[in-house]
């Protein structure tokens, strides 16, 4: 396959920092002129989020501190994948831990890039299906409450702005476009 | 106003990097139980990103190459703010440097942050309105495409998982949303 029209080729590679959760690259790559550019890229290992439904019509939202916003947001399921971690057993994995719920099975909805501009980290959103309820265990440092809300009021926090996280508004208005048919088929994909 | 039951206060801050888009900061926190952790977080200027239809019923997507995700992506106009500028002027400016179209205004539709776990980037969403077609001047290092593509076009890419930007699938989501009665009022605010 042909590189894309627009392809930037990698001349450089800088890795300014290796954290925790992030490691920061500075790239040089040749434009397709010839000429050459930077560009930083935060490299992520990846992300899950599920979208549950607990009862038909009522959805689960984890409600946590968000120390970059400096804000506790209401968001769905989510976390990180583990090295060598599939994202379907990652998505059971961070469902239960997070809210208890062990689900039988999760559906690919759809796969996105968080922010392209800056970084590689992609979502991979999942719905989950035959919930049975359980205990929670998040991680040590993690603190969070557990919402089982109907689709109404969800609706409401997403018109009304008070649904701030990317992920979660991308489910919930598929969720909404599921519910007026007019999410087609499987989804996203 | 008492802070959230999950605040985590900040007790040290340690810049690791900063660049030409993102600072990257380890911040030690006290957790609600007085216990201490870490986070790290990109610091970002902020983000508009712009809906634009060019006749009804249409939208304007760009394309291009993201180092990121290496691959091309299709987003809707986009763009970081400058130091001072407010999100309404940036989203002005940003439709038109990337697709020529002067708009007569924009109103806001939804803020949401895209990657809240790692990141305090908060994209501004708005709606253009009354556009007027001109030529387009990208920065030197920014290759692109744009396209004018029918809705149902656009919808078949959501459904197909083409649309691989997560800012881009919250605009074209929305308007499909409000295409179908809905979105009531304004959108997500």
């Amino acid at each position: 396959m042909s590189p894309h029209r627009f392809y930037e080729r990698t001349v450089g590679t800088e890795t300014l920092f290796s954290g925790r959760v992030v490691r920061l690259e500075r790239l040089t790559v040749e434009l397709p002129d010839g000429s050459r550019s930077t560009r930083e890229v935060v490299r992520h290992p990846g992300a899950v989020a599920v979208l549950a439904e607990p009862r038909p019509g009522y959805l689960l939202l984890v409600e946590q501190y968000r120390k970059g916003p400096e804000q506790a947001l209401l968001e769905i399921p989510a976390g990180k994948l583990d090295p060598g971690e599939s994202p379907e057993r990652c998505a059971l994995r961070e469902l239960a831990e997070e809210t208890g719920y062990q689900a039988a099975g999760v559906a690919k909805v759809c796969e996105f890039f968080s922010t392209p501009g800056f970084s590689d980290e992609k979502v991979h959103l999942f719905v989950a299906s035959g919930l049975v309820p359980g205990r929670s265990h998040p991680d040590a440092d993690e603190w969070l409450a557990v919402h089982e809300l109907p689709q109404q009021e969800v609706a409401r926090k997403l018109w009304s702005g008070e649904l701030r996280d990317a992920k979660t508004i991308i489910a919930v208005q598929w969720w909404l476009l599921r519910a007026n048919g007019g999410a087609d088929g499987g989804g996203c994909r």
